[in-house]
């Protein structure tokens, strides 16, 4: 498949002809694809187009703030029909696969999205690699369009950017990130609403869930090394989901002396879902697709059967062998 | 005294003129301070003046990386006097209540600073309290200055900025502050090395720590309030001190439900240091000014004699009449 970007000027021509227009988000919502999708649908909605967007799962806790007008629940409430089906942020089909049946409802379908692994799926592609979140191409689409942004669209914009770029601290921020940021601000947003509602509504449980998977930290390799483990026994006690564990490893990279972080969630009894971050150069993709997984240099993950000591007997091996090999 | 802010011109025609000068920092330095008096030391060391830094304590862990030249650890490497002396991110002189004779071997004195509270001590002043950071009105007078800022320069100032606005989240942020930032990125810093060093060098022990404090977490007023508790044995237990609890009242912030955060530790034997954190409009100075403390609406503290039982005898009642009067 040519990997061929088409231009923004020819989407935003078939999105102003588009009378109806469906957005699909990626499975496991956040803040980048809802952002991006709220921001096109609240466009179009300002042109009179009939614009809806599909999700098929309900809004983490942090992201309610953006159920705006055009997301829709019920899936009974779609058109049999879209002139334009659109998905933001995903890179392949898989990514919005149960809600296949809607994206085959577009006559134009259009992909936005920023991962490089995007396989270029649509009649209309357009992807850039560099971009670090699918919200600042959807801001420049919106831009070029002429469409008169709203503060709720630049919220959106603003959750997208903010949420992808960890707060402008991955190194995908660039200047051009920072002066978007800029522009968003001066439409009006309010920093402290979104704020408070991206990052302080942490549930209280997941805090006492945190407590005890802090204490499970084992560390290998000099303390460049560490995982945690969330056992089904702890999601009991404390009524806690295994998303409540989300961003652990990301906070065990915060460590000083690790260079490898690791969260080990039994998901369902006997079934351990493990996420690897790296800090630097020690490219933890390769831990996971021993193991069956996969992901980036930086961010991984894999599956193990067994209990807490048949994923130590498991993985701490390949742990060393990791870091033997990147010591060479 | 009049509160009135002298010119940067005026400001920046002293440093010029100056052959030698001493910069300050405040006390329980912070990436403000710390970043702000290195950009500006560096800026002087470039137009080949005598530029030391003084701050009478260590680097924190997460600041190493500023280290740059100009650091003075050594007290008798200091001058007996010297042209200007200029302080930074000060609000008064108690922030600096130590070094108050290197204050004053300065035969003119600057202050700079961002705090609506300064009080205007020192012979030139120049006060913006809206700046999110010392070091947006540091970038302010390098600019007007014509000093060509280097990449090591432009890191000193990134880090002022990025760590006084919360990582751009705090509401003193402005489009102005994101425009800085990108002309910082586009002199060249390294945002994963700068990013990696201020937030991923947390001690291992903290985290332990950490797992135990959480533990002691209490809620009041329908899961608006929460405390959390770092006794001496605590410390003890971990090999940790104080400041490795740095932190945990913002985090209980982010608990969706938490109005008032609260993070109690046990600075000595039987003396407990209360730090207060508001999300949204509850006034928490008032609780801290109750115990002889003091702050500002969103970020408080006060300190309590006695034990952990004791401390909460005094504490909830007054948690009690605060939510009562902010009910109303």
């Amino acid at each position: 498949m040519m990997k061929t970007n088409d231009s923004l000027a020819d989407i935003i021509s078939e999105m102003k002809k588009a009378e109806s227009i469906l957005f699909l988000t990626h499975v496991t919502m956040d803040g980048d694809t809802a952002g991006s999708a709220a921001a096109l649908c609240r466009a179009m909605l300002s042109l009179g187009k009939t614009a809806h967007i599909y999700t098929g799962e309900s809004f983490p806790l942090n992201l309610k703030f953006l159920d705006f007008e055009g997301f829709i629940r019920e899936h009974s409430m779609l058109l049999e029909e879209y002139d334009l089906v659109m998905t933001v942020d995903c890179s392949d089909m898989s990514r919005f696969d149960k809600r296949m049946d809607l994206y085959n409802r577009g006559k134009l379908s259009v992909n936005i999205d920023h991962h490089a692994t995007n396989d270029y799926y649509a009649d209309l592609n357009y992807v850039e690699a560099d971009a670090p979140a699918a919200g600042e191409i959807v801001y420049k689409l919106i831009r070029e369009s002429g469409i008169e942004a709203d503060v709720k669209t630049a919220e959106a914009l603003y959750t997208a950017i903010v949420t992808d770029t960890g707060q402008f601290q991955y190194n995908t921020t660039t200047s051009g990130t920072h002066r978007i940021a800029a522009e968003l601000l001066e439409a009006g947003i309010d920093l402290n609403y979104i704020s408070v509602n991206l990052f302080q509504t942490v549930r209280k449980e997941s805090y006492i869930l945190r407590a005890k998977v802090l204490e499970t930290m084992e560390f290998l390799e000099n303390d460049r090394f560490v995982i945690a483990f969330a056992d089904r026994n702890m999601f009991n006690e404390t009524g806690c989901m295994p998303e409540d564990s989300d961003g652990i490893s990301e906070l065990l990279r915060n460590i000083e002396s690790v260079e490898v972080s690791s969260m080990a969630k039994e998901i369902s009894d006997g079934v351990y879902k493990i996420s690897f971050r790296s800090k630097n150069d020690i490219d933890v993709s390769k831990l996971a697709s021993g193991f069956g997984g996969g992901g980036h240099r930086k961010a991984s993950g894999c599956t193990i059967r067994g209990n807490r000591e048949k994923v130590k007997a498991l993985l701490y091996p390949e742990v060393t062998k990791l870091f033997m090999s990147s010591d060479l």
